[in-house]
């Protein structure tokens, strides 16, 4: 059954203020690799995991999984596995101009972010979901859908202050799946330290594309 | 370079209350197939697109294009190779199966929105760029980033009232890529359709899962 939808309007003078305001809001995002111990209020964080939760998602499959990790211990194995992967993805991996093209965010195998962060949020993608029947549920379109919610999660994080870098640790996933037993239709899409930002925190000095180079009016 | 990264800092009551009502504000969004003809200011539509241009990118990437059609002429013709290529779709390539999945949603292959819609937004993924010297230059990740980038693009029409419906029309890329005369690095990956809502819109009566089935905490 359809229902009848009639969301809030605003007038054209508030939807360009709103519009403005939220560009200036996450137009200060920044991938932040130098994150605070200090704690982060768990209500808040179970807020933006129900933000990414609202994604849309081919054929409404909502092929998601939010791995919120605190425990000390669990965050530092992580870490290992990471930095083990990531040694190696930058010696060997990688390629000469991959790594040359990460020089100048001075970005490398070390995250120390990784025990330092109050969380770890762990992303799994659901290449396909189990009917009740035990049989096979394809899940159209997963990797756009949770990359999406994704999206909305970083959007949460930046409106109450939160610092993360968005990463896809190469290799990693099959360990980090296993170490946190997630079953065997999830894939790690990312990985995201959330805190707030360590008071020293420096990041790239990089600027944005202009308008006039990402659109294209028709 | 690096320079120092200081972001304004909210309480925990302040933190608590904005990550409420910024889910409340999308968990209110939802797809919507009717759109109203009203024309939208260009501004805000300016902005947003500002707004998923603050995405991260593997990198620094940003490899995205936006193209926003207004004309009427071009919406017509968009209309008619996605329609021609739906009905292929839901017809012959899906299968049962994704047809059966989809019946709850009412879609099908008539797409008025595609003319009705003041702008149509498609979003193109840059496979790989060109550097100065005329090389290619990698794109990591592009997919993904160009997904998050789309998420922040929906929380930002989200904000200021307007609705679409994600959409991605299967086999209508290169037909599109041309028809907008893209060169051959980018790659439609989101078409949507962007509005105030038709005064009669309805949405499928679907219901999101549950905190505690998208998230396990650790
Ligand atoms: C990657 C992706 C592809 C989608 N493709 C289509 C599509 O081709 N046609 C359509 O009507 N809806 C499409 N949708 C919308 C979903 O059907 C919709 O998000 C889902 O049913 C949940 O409803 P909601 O967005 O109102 O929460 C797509 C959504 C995503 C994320
Ligand atoms: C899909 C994706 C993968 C990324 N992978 C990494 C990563 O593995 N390590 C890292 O430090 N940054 C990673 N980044 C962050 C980018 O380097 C960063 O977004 C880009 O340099 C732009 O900086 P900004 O996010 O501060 O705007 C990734 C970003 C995206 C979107």
């Amino acid at each position: 059954t359809h229902v009848p939808y009639t969301p809030r309007r605003f007038t054209e003078e508030e939807m360009l203020q709103r519009s403005q305001e939220f560009f200036t809001l996450l137009n200060q995002r920044r991938s932040v690799r130098f994150i605070s111990r200090e704690p982060v209020p768990r209500e808040v964080i179970n807020d933006v995991i129900r933000t990414a939760g609202t994604a849309p998602s081919g054929a409404h499959t909502e092929p998601w999984t939010f791995v919120v990790v605190s425990d000390e211990e669990t965050k530092h194995n992580i870490r290992n596995i990471v930095e083990e992967e990531e040694e190696i993805n930058y010696k060997q991996r990688m390629g000469d101009k991959w790594v040359q093209d990460l020089k100048k965010l001075r970005t490398n195998w070390v995250k120390e972010y990784l025990d330092m962060a109050p969380y770890l949020i762990l992303i799994f993608k659901q290449t396909y979901g189990i009917l009740p029947n035990g049989k096979k549920k394809t899940h159209y379109y997963n990797e756009i859908s949770v990359s999406i919610s994704c999206g909305l999660l970083l959007a949460a994080l930046q409106n109450v202050g939160l610092v993360t870098v968005t990463s896809t640790p190469l290799n990693c996933g099959p360990q980090l799946r296993l170490l946190l037993r997630r079953p065997t239709n999830e894939k790690l899409l990312m990985l995201l330290p959330v805190g707030y930002p360590a008071p020293d925190a420096t990041v790239p000095d990089l600027t944005r594309k202009e308008l006039d180079d990402i659109m294209v009016f028709v």
